[in-house]
């Protein structure tokens, strides 16, 4: 076995999740990621942990999805069960094929996410983290060989935290003090938004992995202006390429795309408030340095700021605060390395993807 | 997808679980089986019901009972919950190595089995039922190509289950109305019992697939006399050959294998009951022609009759009368097809592998 995997591995259980005797442990895995799989029992075998590992695989789930009725979604009791009982879950990324539910109706996928909300709230109070092993797929999906896709993904998780914790912490504590965040690039994004009174968080190895960025909740009805996304974004199989929103009093009024508009309808639609923001994120993983159409990358990259419609991380919102809440949250990324600044209470933060702490 | 994977699938769903759209289904399956659990999750789909998939990767349990000290090991409370939860248990066996973990210590197996024998009492409640997938380890461990043993295993299974029902309907009531039977095959095996009082089963697909066999259980303290086992055993990836065993008032008194007398005594000491017999078969299930080293097809196999050291099959023990408890069932095979009968009350009711009823 690669050895990166077994640091991976490690990674995971000690540096994120801090696993001990006592936890009994969720892994949720694609049969591609089998390496990471047994690099993990390895570990969690050393520590006297206690692991059970879930099959989540997307061929098996579109031929599930595709033969299952929408209406005969309800509550899986067995999986909520089993989170119940857990103290810890690691979910793994990685697919031979990235487009696999690309055939898949949209309304499906939204009917069972509605129908496992609870599976997913009760996953949320656990500790939890999500990461990715590099399969052939994704490394098509970014256009890079399997080999090469291997390197990208260990360099960005494979890495000295406490240092990457230093440098994201200077960037959360403006964000921590700051009131109006401005973000302008180019003639096709120019959004202001309140952050006043949320909690800025550092990201630097928690529930991400690749970790790196530093992130905060917008104050929902702040929100005003365009936005154009021009990362792409993979959702349920399919590229939403040049995503424009208008908000108005918080809310997307006017929306856009290059294709699929009707997926970022149905996207909009899912419940009152996907139209509005539950996050503002700053990229500052360095070490990504490419875009690979994989958000759980692509937000940390340096030089990109995200937005993400729907719920807001409850970790930024104090108590007695109102944030935006939804059933989804859908992250997109505007590229900030040229013709760009990011402004708080008026003040440039950063500009062209060097912030005012490293000049 | 071969379309007997499909065939399978309708077999284990609809005529061994007969599921339902309310159901919760726990699959437990090898990433090796992947077309199986995906043709599962079509036919799941199609009748509304709620799958969760646990992945049942042996050489990631190698490696976590490998570096797991035998001591730390615990009831896995959120398997447990997933299980109490589940409606339908389907487990697929299946391997690209069958001596995955002929290295991990015997003492660290039976120490797992024992903290998680609340899981099995648990799932043994359930509508469950075990399986096979034509993987290569076990095609190689029957010396056969992968090929010719996906051949072998839709032969066993994807039959007509109502006609089988009825061939081994009467065997079921030989048993069921006798009282003494007396097993002898050449000059090593020669061995009495009582099953006064105790049920005949009729094995036609259900816990099974493939199924196959009529049994019951022995009264404890009958079992007199020796046994050899001319069938080798296949157990935590080691091969029992030669196996004899001597009977006094039920118990084992005396035991022997050609190797791996150790493996033969841990199984024998496990706990009290792991000394007396808690089951005797009969195979009848003719496409199984062959002996291919996997219990669940070999105990089946026409001409042959197993008996299993451990825990007796409830169904086939009446309220009220005892019968022996083990945290182990371990079947292991007589040749009856040469020099061989089986007397019930003094009559010959199976020679040489043929039934009285079919002559």
């Amino acid at each position: 076995m690669d050895p990166r995997v077994r640091e991976h591995a490690a990674v995971l259980v000690d540096d994120c999740m801090d696993v001990a005797a006592e936890d009994d442990v969720i892994v949720i895995a694609p049969s591609v990621a089998d390496d990471l799989v047994v690099a993990l029992h390895e570990r969690l075998g050393e520590l006297g942990a206690h692991p059970l590992t879930l099959w989540n695989d997307s061929t098996a789930l579109r031929a599930y999805f595709r033969a299952m009725d929408p209406a005969d979604f309800r509550l899986p009791e067995h999986e909520l069960a089993a989170m119940e009982a857990a103290d810890v879950v690691i979910m793994i990324g990685g697919s031979e094929n990235v487009a696999e539910t690309s055939d898949v109706a949209p309304e499906t996928m939204s009917a069972r996410s509605r129908a496992r909300e609870p599976v997913f709230n009760t996953r949320v109070e656990k500790r939890w983290v999500i990461t990715q092993h590099p399969a052939p797929g994704n490394a098509q999906k970014a256009e890079m060989s399997t080999d090469a896709y291997a390197d990208f993904v260990y360099d960005a998780v494979n890495k000295d935290w406490e240092a990457q914790r230093e440098f994201q912490a200077q960037m959360v504590q403006l964000l921590e003090e700051g009131e109006e965040v401005r973000i302008v690039s180019g003639d096709t994004t120019d959004l202001t938004m309140s952050i006043a009174g949320m909690h800025g968080e550092n990201d630097a190895g928690t529930a991400n992995m690749p970790a790196g960025e530093a992130f905060t909740v917008p104050r929902p009805e702040s929100v005003e202006g365009e936005v154009l996304f021009d990362k792409p974004l993979l959702r349920q199989g399919r590229e939403l390429t040049d995503v424009s929103l208008t908000f108005e009093d918080g809310r997307v009024v006017d929306y856009d795309a290059a294709e699929h508009v009707d997926l970022l309808e149905a996207t909009l639609d899912t419940d009152e408030g996907a139209r509005s923001l539950g996050e503002l994120g700053i990229g500052m993983n360095r070490d990504i340095d490419r875009f690979t159409y994989n958000m759980l990358f692509d937000e940390k990259m340096g030089d990109t700021v995200h937005l993400a419609l729907g719920d807001a991380i409850d970790d930024c919102v104090p108590e007695g605060t109102t944030a935006n809440e939804s059933a989804i949250h859908v992250d997109m990324i505007v590229d900030m390395s040229e013709d760009s600044r990011i402004e708080i209470d008026g003040e440039v933060v950063q500009q062209n993807g060097t912030f005012v702490f490293e000049q």
